[in-house]
C-alpha cells in the first residue's frame, strides 16, 4: 500500500536542496568579495539534477528513521557535495581542459566571468565546501571531522581529480578495467561519498554503512554506463547516425569497449546490486530503490 | 643565558617540515595516478621558505610546552598549510592569472606539466590538504574538525581566494584601507591560520589563542610590507632605478600608497605588536619573537 512515487518525491527533494544551497551560498557571500560570490552563485545555483545531495539526504533520512541523526550535518554534507561537484564542472569546462562554451544550455562560467575568475570561483567552491562542512557546534565537531575526511578522500588525488587525470590521458587503453577504474574515481567516488556521508550523518551502524558503500559504488557505475548508452542511442535516434559526442571526442565508452548489449546487462546488474544493498534499510519500494532504477531508466 | 639563534633554529625547522611533507606526499601518491603525483610533488617539494608550517609548529611547540598537544595533528596542520599555499602559487602562475614562467628559479608547474595538469595538481593539493588534516584516530576527530574549519575559512572566498580576487580587480583603489584588507585576506589569513592552528593543535587556552591571533595578523602584514619594500629597494640597488616589478605590473604597494618611511614604520609597529603578544608565551627571546623580527629584516 505504498504511495511513494519518484515523480512526486524527486522534485520535492530537489527543491529542498535548492533552498539549502541558496542559504549556504548567501552565508559564504557575506564574507566574500561581491564579484567572486556572483561567479560562484552563477554555477552553484543553476539548477542541476542535484543527484549527490539528493542521495546524501535520502541515506541520512533512511538511516535516521531507525536511529537518530541527519539534521544540520546532513544538510551541510549535501551542500558541500554539490559545491565540489560544481567546482569540478567549472574547472573541467576551462579552455585548458574540455574548452566548453555551454553547460546546461547556458554559457560556461569562464565565458561569462572570465577565465581567471572561473578558476578562482572553482577554488573557492572547493575550499568553502569544507568550511561549511566543518563549521558547527562543538558537539558535532567529531562527526563533521569524519565527514570532511570522507569528502576530501573522494574528491582528491585518489578520487575525482585522479579520475579526471586518467580521463585526459592520451595513452589511455580501451579496456574495461581501465574504464571502470577511471569512472570509479572520476564520478563514482563522489557518488559513493554522498551515500556514505548521508549514512554517517544519519547515525549509521557498520551494516548500514556497508549498504551505502555497495549502493554508492553500484549506482555510480550504473549512472555512467547509462550516460554512455544515452550518448549513443539519443544520437542514433535524433541524428540518424550510430555514434554521438563521446565517440566524436575520442572518449572510450562502455558501449565502445564491451558493446551495447553487454553494457545494458552490466548496468542492470549494478542496479540489482544496489537494490539488494538497500532493501534491509528501506524495504523494496523506497526512494533509494527508486533512485537506483532511475539511474538507468532516465531519458537525459 | 639563552643559546637560541634563528640561524641555527630555522634550517632545522625547515628540514623538519621537508621530512613531514615528503612523507605526506608519498602517502597521497600511493592512491593517485603517477603523473598527477609527479605534478603535485614538483611544486610541493621545491624548497620554499616553509613560513606557514614553521609558524604552525613553533606555536604548537610553544603552547604544548605549557599544556599537552602538538603531535600528529600539528604535523598534519603544518603540511596542510603548505599544500594550500603551494596550490595557490600553482594557480596564480597560470596563463589566465599572472602568466608566470618562473617560480623560485624553476619553470612554473604549467610550463613543465601543461596547463590542464597544473590546474588539476592545484585542485588535488587543495583537496588533499583537507584529507590529511581530517584523517586521524577517532580520539583526534573533534580537534581535526576544528583545524579543518580554521583552514577552510582562511583559504576560501572570505580569505585567500577572496584576497586574490581583490588583487586582480582592475578598479582597485590606491588606498591604505583597501591594501590592508587585500593583504589580510590574500596572505594574512593563511599566516594567521598557521599560528592559530598550531596553537589549537598544541592545546591552547583562550589567552594563548588570542596571542596567536594577534601575532599572526601582525606578522602577516609585516611580511607583506617587507615584501613591498624589498621590491623597491632591491631593485633600486640592483637596477639603478627607483621602482621594481610591483610598480611595473601596476600593483599597488605600501610604499606607493603611503611612502617608504611610513611603510617602514608600519612594519616595525606590527613587529612590536607581535612581540608583545608572544612574550607571555615564550619570554622575550624565543623562536616566535625571532621569526617576527626576521619578517622585516630578511634580505629575500
Amino acid at each position: 500500500m505504498s504511495t511513494f512515487t519518484l515523480e512526486g518525491w524527486l522534485p520535492a527533494q530537489q527543491k529542498r536542496v535548492e533552498t539549502l544551497l541558496a542559504g549556504r551560498m548567501e552565508s559564504i557571500a557575506r564574507r566574500s568579495p561581491a564579484r567572486l560570490a556572483e561567479a560562484m552563485r552563477y554555477s552553484l545555483l543553476d539548477g542541476g539534477k542535484r543527484l549527490r545531495p539528493v542521495l546524501c539526504l535520502a541515506f541520512s533520512d533512511a538511516v535516521a528513521r531507525a536511529s537518530n541523526g541527519g539534521g544540520e550535518p546532513a544538510n551541510d554534507a549535501a551542500c558541500a557535495l554539490e559545491c565540489i561537484h560544481t567546482y569540478s564542472l567549472v574547472h573541467d569546462d576551462l579552455p585548458a581542459m574540455d574548452d566548453d562554451d555551454l553547460r546546461r544550455g547556458r554559457p560556461t562560467n569562464h565565458k561569462v566571468h572570465g577565465e581567471a575568475m572561473a578558476i578562482l570561483a572553482g577554488d573557492a567552491l572547493l575550499t568553502d565546501a569544507f568550511s561549511l562542512l566543518a563549521s558547527g557546534s562543538p558537539a558535532e565537531q567529531s562527526l563533521r571531522g569524519r565527514l570532511v575526511a570522507e569528502l576530501a578522500l573522494a574528491a582528491g588525488a585518489g578520487g575525482m581529480v585522479g579520475g579526471q587525470v586518467l580521463d585526459i590521458a592520451e595513452d589511455r587503453p580501451a579496456e574495461l578495467d581501465y574504464l571502470q577504474r577511471l569512472h570509479r574515481m572520476k564520478t563514482g567516488a563522489l557518488i559513493k561519498a554522498a551515500c556514505r556521508m548521508g549514512a554517517i550523518a544519519g547515525g549509521a551502524d557498520a551494516q548500514a554503512l556497508d549498504a551505502a558503500e555497495i549502493y554508492g559504488d553500484a549506482v555510480g557505475l550504473a549512472f555512467q554506463i547509462a550516460d554512455d548508452l544515452l550518448d549513443v542511442t539519443a544520437s542514433a535516434e535524433a541524428m540518424g547516425k550510430p555514434t554521438g559526442a563521446d565517440a566524436a571526442a575520442g572518449r572510450h565508452t562502455f558501449p565502445a569497449v564491451v558493446g551495447l548489449e553487454r553494457s545494458r546487462q552490466m548496468a542492470k546488474d549494478h542496479v540489482a546490486r544496489a537494490l539488494a544493498a538497500v532493501a534491509p534499510l528501506e524495504g523494496a519500494d523506497g526512494p533509494l530503490a527508486a533512485l537506483a532504477r532511475y539511474s538507468i531508466e532516465r531519458s537525459s
